[in-house]
């Protein structure tokens, strides 16, 4: 066959660039995109709360924190902002400038691909900071640190950050199902005893759906963050909990899910990752106990949870979990979400 | 609540080794080696490859060339191997020492930490080398080079590598409503033309499970590999292939997959990893064509693929794809499998 006469995306043959090019690391990659942009909980409440909510946004400066593909930002100059600066610091800033472009909106929005850290923007205040900074758990891999170091920096006093609230919850879950094949897998593979990695699994927190029906106890407020007034320190934390079965069944893990609110909407708005809502991208953090836990309708768990940020890695998270059944033995159980290297 | 009196795990309150200390890459992590190990397709093959042909093993020297758990080495040794060294760089080989030491079996299995390239071996040669090398599209991320390293350096001739021969498929595939979700999404996200992150994704292969019901033409063999023989520059190559349209239809992508085979059992074993077999973590790689080509029944897509390593990342892969359609224009198509870093 002869040479082609038509090329894709206008590469020719002599050029080599690759799409590995535009990667450095995961938020670089369009697929962490894509899942966020059909997690529709997610992406149609930001949308939602600036279409619904113009008044926040006329004629207003507005940054916003770890743009990614720059949807909050195109959203926020449809609802009437005097200009918006996107930040990135993936090579997604490039895609994002394109997309600015494309949608004929290059003079309300600029991209400025940089870490908030380290870029300077070209205005000293601005009226609105805008982020989809939460993780799972929604501390691990976050940018909280990112939108609260924006906001000392840059927005005006009493201005809006959006969302201006987020909390963090615990109940506790029968789960003996996924529980053996997960955990109890490792007992016996192929004929051989792996059990040395179900220690380690076990020091895991999974992220996953839980099914309400597996809710065996109410779920306890644990923390409650005022992204506006918050400072980095308060994501450091010991809660303690108490949870009270609300039927006889077995326990076999923790759940953690959050909230996040955006109070300064006309009407009050957010949305849930809990096992009760519609199933978002962060599903829920389940946090499996080494023995199941027999409990009777009205008994009581008491424990605390500790989080922190990883001392070597500070965008991994540690997590300590004391607990008791009814004043029986008490428990510690510790947990990472830490990232693949 | 007072001082736990029971902790998880032997780890008392000052210990702060968490599993991230036990991860480097991915390959350090017990999600993949889960995934690998529930593959029943992967490793029963090899268990009954190894099982059921117990002369080739017996009082025979084995290495295991990136053992990971250590699975092939334990039935390795199971049917009655003289001795097997199992070598793997990532840190499950402290789980895969603690694994042959659970089950009995320190004194045929050694593991040894470190890279085929720099670990020295306590023999000068071994009778097999098994290995479960393969990544997806066959060469992605894969260790056919560090498995003929090992051959070229340990393998007494005429011995004999498990498996033995590998070979690449290719064959098109009608996918309008994938294609639809996966890469038309992006002309309009929310409204907003997303259309040059398309061409990135486009850029891309796909991992993913095709229906044998959406396979338009035969299935054409694009490449043998004889590992016992092989030299590493036969993994880039160029095939030319012809595929014959089996019914009207359209075709929205290529797709490519994989067999490998072990000839030096008492009875020919493999696997395949293609769209009628069953499915594996391997899944198959799509592909994707910028148009949608109408085809009719007896009509021919000649081309060419090209596959090499990427020059800046050498477990990256490179494939380019010519084309043309009964003989009307012909198009090049290029992808990368890459890897997030």
């Amino acid at each position: 066959m002869g040479e082609p006469d038509v090329s894709f995306f206008g590469c020719d043959g002599e050029d080599d660039k690759t799409s590995a090019d535009y990667c450095f690391d995961s938020y670089s990659h369009f697929g962490i995109h894509e899942e966020m942009l059909k997690d529709v909980v997610r992406t149609k409440t930001y949308q939602n709360v600036i279409y619904r909510n113009k008044f926040l946004f006329q004629n207003k400066v507005v940054l916003d924190v770890g743009a990614g593909t720059g949807i909050l930002s195109l959203f926020c100059a449809k609802a009437g902002a005097a200009h918006v600066y996107a930040v990135e610091c993936s090579h997604m800033a490039d895609m994002a400038k394109q997309i600015v472009e494309t949608n004929g909106l290059p003079d309300v929005v600029t991209v400025l691909k940089g870490k908030i850290e380290e870029i300077e923007l070209p205005v000293a205040k601005v009226d609105i900071i805008i982020s989809e900074w939460m993780g799972y758990f929604l501390l691990f891999e976050n940018m909280l640190n990112t939108v609260l170091y924006a906001r000392d920096k840059w927005l005006v006093d009493d201005e809006v950050v959006l969302p201006d609230e987020a909390s963090l919850y615990l109940t506790a879950i029968e789960d003996a199902e996924y529980k053996d094949d997960k955990i109890e897998f490792w007992n016996n593979v192929y004929g051989f005893d792996m059990s040395c990695i179900k220690k380690q699994a076990m020091m895991e927190p999974f992220v996953d759906t839980v099914d309400q029906k597996q809710i065996v106890t109410n779920c306890h407020l644990l923390k409650t963050m005022d992204i506006s007034k918050m400072v980095p320190g308060d994501a450091s934390f010991t809660a303690s909990f108490k949870l009270i079965a609300e039927r006889d069944d077995y326990i076999h893990a923790f759940v953690a899910y959050f909230d996040v609110s955006f109070t300064k909407c006309h009407k009050l708005m957010g949305f849930s990752t809990g096992p009760r809502s519609r199933a978002t991208h962060w599903k829920q953090t389940v946090l499996y106990l080494e023995d199941v836990l027999t409990i009777c309708e009205g008994e009581t768990i008491i424990g605390s949870m500790t989080v922190a940020p990883n001392k070597k890695n500070p965008r991994d998270v540690d997590i300590m979990v004391k607990y008791s059944l009814s004043g029986r033995r008490c428990v510690v159980s510790r947990v990472q979400f830490y990232k693949m290297r």
